[in-house]
């Protein structure tokens, strides 16, 4: 990887003057953005772009490092070949054609791959336009990049060509700073998760933003999301398909709390990636990284010198997750000291339009607030200024406005965070402002800006539960079952399998005979349940396979008799009937484990009974997971008022509830291949007692 | 208040060279931005702003529309008597000092407020910095404005001062049009409705923007509100306070249902005023509204040339309420046959990067794709450059491109809407590009863009049923409650009144006897409920003044018995008990009418029983409301598939919940002021069954 993206020497392979790519790629490569040689091939010589070609790859020098290729499909492959007996081993191959375009397509991909393989060529692409390495200044990129971004610390990889022209002029708009942007085509030999982990490594690069359509190696992007986390390098992430998240996973009633799009939420939250879901959020995220700010929580003091900017600030903190807290009396005094009588000392703080005259009021306040006890941090409501004014001594005056403010933030006692009103553009003289006075101008407006600051608060405050989580022992000991692929096992089979592995079942016994059901109902107490056995009878009640209620003796061998007729009706040839206590009450929850086809095994933990399909209010946990995470998303259902106890109610022991969700993963794990899921519902809930009433599990 | 906006001749009272405000104010009416005249009055004399003043009021010339005030708070009355001797009847009021600044401030506003209504005089303000007619070439406005905002269809209304500058940067950034801006100030006379209600009448503003804090006269409001429906104009609302919303409103569990900020999201759906949480939204969603652009339905096409664009679009058409339909089989045969193989005819369409290479692809395939049955409008990615080409052949290409587009879109059979990629500024060259070619530039990208384009559809699309609905007769008669203030009429008594109004309640009867119980069991049929009647004890259950279950004589006399000696030892003079038929199973909702301080009666309608506490899933519908509206609420509950029927329970009769709810809040209405709450919890519903079995009514 660093090879290919730090080359001193590039040949483009194929370049020619009818290439609207070619005449980019090379404008790209001018003396004054690249330092290294540029050698140009095209088999028919001559000039091109101006410049003497030479006709074929073997004719280049020995020190190219990298080969940018643009010849059509039809050529690749013998391209490809003189590329790795030149000895060069980095390769951009922008030509199309391949697995995109159909099954001709993807055997030429094969083959490529093969001669890649066989030399150790790395290519980025194909199908793909290249790389631009701000910070190493270097870009073999096939469209035009017309007005570069500053250097700074964001990574880009992009799973979209089409986005990368436009992600990048957002960038200028924004003034973030990229150190380097790739756009990975269809990651032949180079996938996302290689550029992320060279990422991580990258000096330069301290944020990696990524806009993802898909992650084809899901267990090495866990590993690679592992390491971003200890480099503490955060990755945000914009994964599109949110509308396309269907039911994949639609085995048992999990599958319907299980989306494609929940379960990326759920694997992004336990790696510690940051998602937002529109390119603002993403570059607003990436450039509040890079600018190192750190927050020990999540409390913040507001200053601007507008009650309805405030209104607006306080609304978007509260949907990002932060706090605005009361101030300590000492701030309030020292602010009341120097406010105008109609202003606000009380966060968040108004120091009204009266600034426009005292324009050291605001950095006052700054200062003040920012030595509160109560605070991690203050937002400072302030923008850039747009044009530059018309004589020299207002610019003066602008400029030194800001560089006070720098130096009040830089005084401060806790990290002081600008927030412009809306997002537009850092113009270029808001950039020289910012240049000038070292003033951080880069965070876009209330809306995007405040959640960027949820966001980042979110990340460090969570990095070292994340870590250690992600660090926990989850070698399982396989378990081995004698089942059919496709099988089930239901409630008798399945209970007892779960209760000899941990997992807290409701006691059952076996009935062949009326007086077998009868003693077993005296060994549970009553009331008692009665129901047909039989895992091959899958709606049970409806042919009266179901007695509930029972009371005495009576009712037990009555009720036997029933089931077991219905089973005979049904067809069942050796009827048995299945007998346990009755229990009503509490809080039903489910708990479930499906296998997603890219992620694996996923548990979800939520309200259960007919309430599955109704609210689908449940917390996922993608497998391994802990058991400080399963319990803490109990308090994250929907429905967790209801385990706290409602109109005094016992509240629910949610450590138990969180031993029974652990004694399942960890049996759906030791499972491993064999399962295709496992179902708890429901997973009965009274105060301290959880009792899984029924149990449903269907092999691989 | 067309006088107020419209002055042909200005003074400004207290002009002088020591204020910021003034020289601003003067600037902003410059002979080249105001064709009026403008006069400056200072008492001392001599010259401010290098002009010659006069030095009181009745000096001025007899012409005088409008007084800019600034002088200090301990002038104005003075002053505002001297304008009102002077006859001018207009007044924008910059002083502040008034309510805003404490008991004294307030009372001064009161003798402002009595001068104007002696004089006649229509004050905005005061502390409020004035307005801005940009359509009508006249802003006499309190702060400098170096770069107005080209003229346009959007009026705004701001509750913020602090926030018109960057407003007006932001729709210069935008290039979003704007008619008429006002900062409201105190809205001594003239209030937002006033303002509001002139740009529903006001020719060069075709939509409304408004940033609200709050809204004083909430009745005034309600029919400027339909006014603008009835126009044609759309009021786009920016509300703060979502975060403060907390439950002023807080009798009877209804209250947990109704926050304020509930409230106002229902009363803006009732009234057809959009609302959007950010003021990028605010301007997106008014500068697509000033299009004029309209659409039959919600199903959109998609061009773009980049799949990943298409799928950020694919999510947020999701999140906006649109669909992204099939197309006709002819659309996609007529698109395969000119997109390359590797593009995409099924929507959303991409043309692939080929579209750099011939560029009409685009506009043929907006063409094809407009023509397509089942959609009613299509989304056309694209982005206005962002800097002049360096030679001008160039330029005149792209002038030719964007031009040979906008041809497309005008005759292509459905609306065609550009939107661009990210929130970036329109820049001085994109807009140049707009203004030659008639390009639509102005909707931003593709997060904001198509949030804006989901309320534009929702609201033309409904506007028909909310003129009908708010044109509903809403006239009731009273009726008339011997019932002291404070207290409450408990089931029996709360059952007895709603019974006699239509409400449909579980029978009950009144039993002082052992024998007079069991007649009443014997008429229900059983099993039923025996409950202590007696409105002062609030917890029955509790003490045992409640039995469940009873299915024979024997156990409803022991039942009577029980609850009877259980009101004694209450404290009960004459206990008596209440017998009802016992219900269950069935779904349980509450319906329930709490009194907003603001907005008068609200009807909550949602999942009832404990589920009050744990979801709080409501609808809210601000009386008076229509049967319709209260019947498809029913369909907007996140519980609404319990009421569909689960797992083969049958489906509930929306209409009968409706007709129920519809006599709850036909009651409510008429007991007019004397209701404080209203509470039905649970009505059961069974299938076509809707019962309530439990009411409490408080009374004012």
């Amino acid at each position: 990887m660093r090879a290919l993206f730090n080359p001193r020497s590039i040949a483009l392979i194929g370049a020619t003057d009818r290439s609207g790519w070619s005449w980019a790629t090379f404008a790209n490569l001018a003396p004054e953005r690249f330092s290294g040689d540029v050698h140009l091939v095209n088999p028919r010589g001559g000039l091109v772009h101006g410049r003497e070609v030479v006709t074929s790859v073997a004719e280049l020098p020995d020190d190219v490092d990298l080969a940018y290729v643009m010849v059509g499909p039809g050529a690749v492959l013998d391209v490809m070949r003189q590329i790795g007996a030149k000895g060069i081993t980095s390769a951009v191959m922008l030509t199309s054609g391949f697995g995109e375009a159909g099954p001709e397509g993807a055997a030429l991909e094969l083959a490529v791959l093969e001669v890649a393989r066989e030399y150790g060529i790395t290519i980025l692409g194909p199908n793909g336009n290249g790389f631009a390495n701000f910070a190493g200044g270097v870009a073999p990129y096939g469209l035009a990049i017309p007005c570069p971004p500053q250097i700074g610390g964001v990574g880009m990889v992009l799973q979209s060509g089409g986005l990368v022209s436009t992600v990048l002029d957002l960038a200028v708009a924004r003034n973030v700073g990229v150190s380097l942007l790739t756009a990975m085509g269809n990651e032949l030999t180079t996938t996302l998760t290689d550029v992320v982990r060279y990422m991580v490594q990258d000096e330069a690069t301290t944020v990696i933003a990524l806009f993802i359509e898909s992650i084809r190696d899901t267990d090495a992007f866990r590993v690679v999301a592992k390491e971003a986390l200890e480099a503490g390098k955060p990755l945000v992430a914009m994964k599109v398909g949110r509308s396309i998240a269907g039911a994949r996973v639609a085995n048992a009633h999990t599958g319907a709390l299980v989306g494609d799009d929940g379960v990326i939420d759920a694997v992004f939250d336990q790696l510690g990636v940051i998602r937002v879901d529109s390119l603002e959020d993403l570059l607003s995220t990436a450039e509040l990284f890079s600018s190192g700010v750190r927050f020990a929580g999540n409390r913040f003091g507001v200053v601007s010198s507008s009650g309805g900017a405030n209104e607006i600030i306080a609304d978007c903190v509260d949907a990002a997750g932060l706090v605005l807290p009361d101030f300590d009396q000492r701030t309030e005094d020292a602010l009341r000291a120097f406010l105008p009588a109609f202003g606000n000392a009380h966060n968040p703080v108004d120091i009204t339009g009266l600034s426009m005259v005292e324009d050291d009021l605001a950095e006052r306040a700054a200062a003040v607030v920012a030595q509160d006890p109560n605070i991690d941090g203050v937002i400072y409501w302030t923008d850039l200024p747009r044009e530059r004014p018309a004589d020299e001594s207002a610019h003066e005056g602008l400029v030194d406005y800001y560089a006070r403010q720098v130096a009040a933030f830089r005084a401060a006692e806790a990290p002081v965070i600008p927030i412009g009103t809306a997002y537009t553009d850092i113009t270029a003289y808001g950039a020289e402002v910012s240049e000038v006075t070292g003033y951080p101008g880069g965070l876009g407006g209330i809306h995007h800006g405040i959640a960027a600051l949820g966001k980042v608060v979110r990340w460090h405050t969570q990095r070292d539960e994340r870590l250690r989580n992600l660090s926990a022992d989850s070698v399982v000991e396989p378990l081995r079952v004698d089942a059919e692929p496709g099988t089930s096992f239901g409630e008798y089979r399945a209970a007892e399998l779960l209760r000899a592995q941990g997992v807290p079942m409701v006691p059952a016994g076996m009935a062949v005979s009326v007086q077998g059901a009868e003693d077993l109902a005296e060994r549970f107490g009553y009331p008692v349940v009665v129901k047909l056995a039989a895992d091959e009878v899958e709606h049970k009640s409806d042919i009266g396979g179901v007695r509930l209620h029972l009371n005495s003796g009576a009712e037990v061998r009555a009720a036997f008799d029933a089931v077991i007729a219905a089973g005979r009706s049904a067809g069942v040839s050796e009827p048995r009937a299945l007998v346990q206590p009755m229990r009503s009450g509490g809080v039903e929850l489910i708990v479930g484990v499906v296998r997603d086809p890219d992620w694996g095994l996923v548990m979800a933990v939520g309200l259960g009974g007919i309430w599955v399909e109704v609210f689908r209010d449940s917390v996922l946990h993608p497998l391994p997971t802990t058991r400080e995470r399963v319990r803490d998303g109990l308090t994250r259902l929907r429905a967790a008022a209801l385990l706290s106890g409602v109109r005094g109610a016992e509240p629910a022991d949610l450590d138990a509830i969180a031993d029974a969700a652990m004694a399942v993963a960890d049996v759906a794990q030791r499972f491993g291949e064999r399962l295709e899921s496992l179902e708890i519902n429901p997973l009965l809930v009274r105060g301290g007692s959880v009792e899984a009433l029924d149990a449903l599990i269907t092999w691989r």
